[in-house]
């Protein structure tokens, strides 16, 4: 159940280097790699010569050679070359459209000819000395749309992330959950509260006093197919809140790129993206640590949840107005879908 | 292939403490916790809102209070607040009839209102000065029969604890079983024979010769649905062997609770209660160290047996006078199974 | 997909000393022990009585004693005896032909009655002082029938063993595929080409030059069920190559015995018989150590290849010309079980 005609995350720039990546990515085994000039390129993760994992082998003149038999894989799925052999005949393997972007290669699992690069999404937060961004990367056993839900309902906080970012005025104060096209937000804002632990030392970090009261803010922006990010801060109360001058706030933007493994499994990158001290690079590797912690702690939660629903699965699950985000995300999900199936029937 | 409307040992009175539990009982996931006043209660583990398990949460003021958004569980099953919601149309959850009793909470996972605490067998060496116990627990990924199967019949003692308990004179000594009512009896009765190591170390910590020879005893008691108490000792040879006056004689009951996690694994929960040196802790800790290692002699064979047995599902295994003890209790079991089902039907 | 009329190599000598040997070998799980005077004998590894593992047990004067209540079985499958028990009514259960020879232990896991020792191949280099042998054993998870195609095709030397005997001249030079009966050859001669570090090594370990152009050959001989036997060697270039008189060259052939386990698992037997410094013991375990290493580089590559053709049932793989050796051993294989299975029938 996931679309697959769109632009997914399907690793870090980093994670592919001289050595080709094997990765599932919506059910499909493909190998990533860097082909000439280090242009990403993703094919099929099965050898057509003996059905050996391309991924194993190494890259070669910006052509994937199998780690078996030394069959060399061109970008687009045909074979170029082998010891030997003519391989005119040789049977192409599928290759997937896939850019670099953002530190990001995104891959589009479905049919070639639809892939625009121009459907990526924009992230004004690359390559920008206004901003500095650190993440990470977990894999989760679950259905990709429980971690939508996880991420559009913050009220989990104050349960899951108690000791961090939780606090029981995120639970006191209502959520607003608008949809626009097929962008879901979900926002709650919080009026003169104590700021948690985390964003005091945020407050700190940037010399403001983490002691006084604060306002908060959590907007949660979900776009298909299922990336979400979540505009996040404080601001010292009475100064306009989210609207704040930036003296007066720490600001950032939680990155989540969620990609489905299989039904039910994923690749979860998250990230946060930061407007104060940008340039502090100790900083950035202090907030991706913590941030790491904050968000395994969601993983054992969802795991189980998966699991419990694996036993009942004909079991109705509640929609409560905290879950809307979640619910209209899947709403969109499948409409999405239903519009990629009518598209190719 | 289990009784459900009876009394299981579900855990001991210290596996919930603060924390709640979260174990399969009768294929079952339940959160087992300590409600108000520190009475045990038990729903099932999974929250109505979004099937996340209970059992991850914390308990606050006798509610258990769902680790994932807060949803706070009655011991009834039934929702009692949520944080900005309105519960009084959520659906309940199954809650099951607990009790805690002899340092172990019972749970009856079948027809609530036919539990009776009442039914709960009577453990006379509970908090009786004149008796010392010590036990453990065991995951065991075998059908729960084939460890009342090894309980009652205990030749196989001379083969997987050779070193410790087992000896020849257990396979030449005839045993004999017999059947009255639901329980089943197995006994034998050894004479004049060499005490084996455990019980040699049992006579001497009673400061009583081990070097004599002995009259030995095995009283095997299986009662429904899955509990099987072995009275075992050994007393000087020529004073009367199991009648023997305390003075000549060691004596203790073995004790197992044997319950089912799902159709192939079980929870087992063995212990010995004795009478010789009752208040000796540190005799008890030995005794119970010993008795862990000796049962976990037994886990693999039953782990290799129950896949051999998945392995040729048709094959016939042979009923011997020796196995009667297991025999007669399965069909003790089928007929408590064939009643509970004829009264639902 | 195996014969079963047929010698498959069970277990190395010393796997069973004192206690017996549990291993399923083409789906059957069966006991390996050593009865009177040291004799091998297989049983099915299923106790009659209540179906426990009969390798978990003991050998007690030539019977294997059931570890778990003491049962007899003898070498027929039949139950000799068991304490207090009359046995004559016992199941028998299987029984297999084992031989042991060459330092294995060989099984025909098929028709008893068939089971002729004549026909386990004669190994000219065991007990015989012009030669040495050393070897291992490794499980692998895929089918038996990619090792086969993995030693009937060398080119993979280049890529998978590049540190050790890979060379690109295996890739440049032809190879030529007969069949005779049904014995599959496939043969590489490689002319005045360096030697490869595994190569080198060998000649120095005979006292001749290294650095020398040398002539390089592979002979790959595959006959039913599963073995390869694989002549390889390299003579200093223009002595006669393969025919080059012994004190030109080193010579070895690498043995392999690849019995299936189940459909998609197998047990590899692995060595190297060799005709050099045969009683150079040091250098023994040197080779066998080296071999282990680079034969352990092929393991997750076939694991990974079984993996994708489960993922892929219906794909259509390459049979290219290197392949032949792999392709016509199939053949063989499927013409020895059609015969079986008409012999049967």
């Amino acid at each position: 159940m996931f679309p697959t005609n769109t632009w997914y995350v399907a690793c870090t720039a980093d994670e592919i280097d001289e050595k080709p990546l094997g990765r599932i990515i919506c059910n499909q085994p493909i190998a990533f790699y860097r082909a000439l000039e280090g242009k990403v390129a993703a094919v099929e993760d099965f050898c057509p010569h003996r059905g050996a994992p391309l991924s194993l082998g190494q890259v070669c003149e910006g052509k994937l050679v199998c780690g078996y038999h030394g069959l060399e894989m061109g970008c687009d799925g045909k074979t170029v070359a082998m010891p030997g052999q003519r391989v005119g005949g040789f049977p192409a393997i599928r290759s997937f459209p896939v850019e670099e972007r953002y530190g990001f290669v995104w891959v589009w699992p479905g049919e070639k000819e639809k892939a625009d690069p121009a459907l990526i999404p924009h992230m004004e937060w690359h390559n920008n000395p206004e901003w500095a961004y650190g993440g990470g990367l977990y894999h989760v056993k679950a259905d990709y749309r429980l971690m939508i839900d996880n991420l559009m309902d913050l009220t989990h906080e104050t349960y899951v992330h108690a000791t961090s970012i939780g606090q029981k005025e995120i639970d006191e104060t209502p959520c607003k959950t608008t949809v626009s096209g097929d962008t879901v937000m979900t926002s709650r804002f919080m009026s003169d509260i104590p700021a948690p632990p985390f964003w005091k030392a945020a407050l700190r970090a940037k010399g403001l006093a983490d002691d006084v009261p604060v306002d908060r803010w959590q907007i949660c922006r979900f776009t298909p197919p299922s990336h979400v990010m979540i505009e996040v801060g404080v601001a010292h109360a009475g100064h306009g809140g989210y609207d704040a001058p930036a003296e007066h706030k720490v600001y950032s933007v939680v990155v989540d790129f969620i990609t489905p493994e299989t039904d039910t499994s994923m690749h979860y990158f998250w990230g946060m993206a930061r407007q104060f001290n940008p340039h502090d690079k100790a900083l950035t590797a202090q907030i991706r640590e913590g941030q790491g912690k904050i968000f395994s702690e969601d993983l054992e939660m969802l795991e189980r949840q998966q699991r419990n629903i694996d036993t009942h699965p004909g079991r109705k699950l509640l929609m409560l107005n905290i879950d809307a985000g979640g619910v209209q995300s899947r709403k969109v999900i499948e409409r999405v879908i239903a519009a990629e199936q009518g598209a190719t029937a």
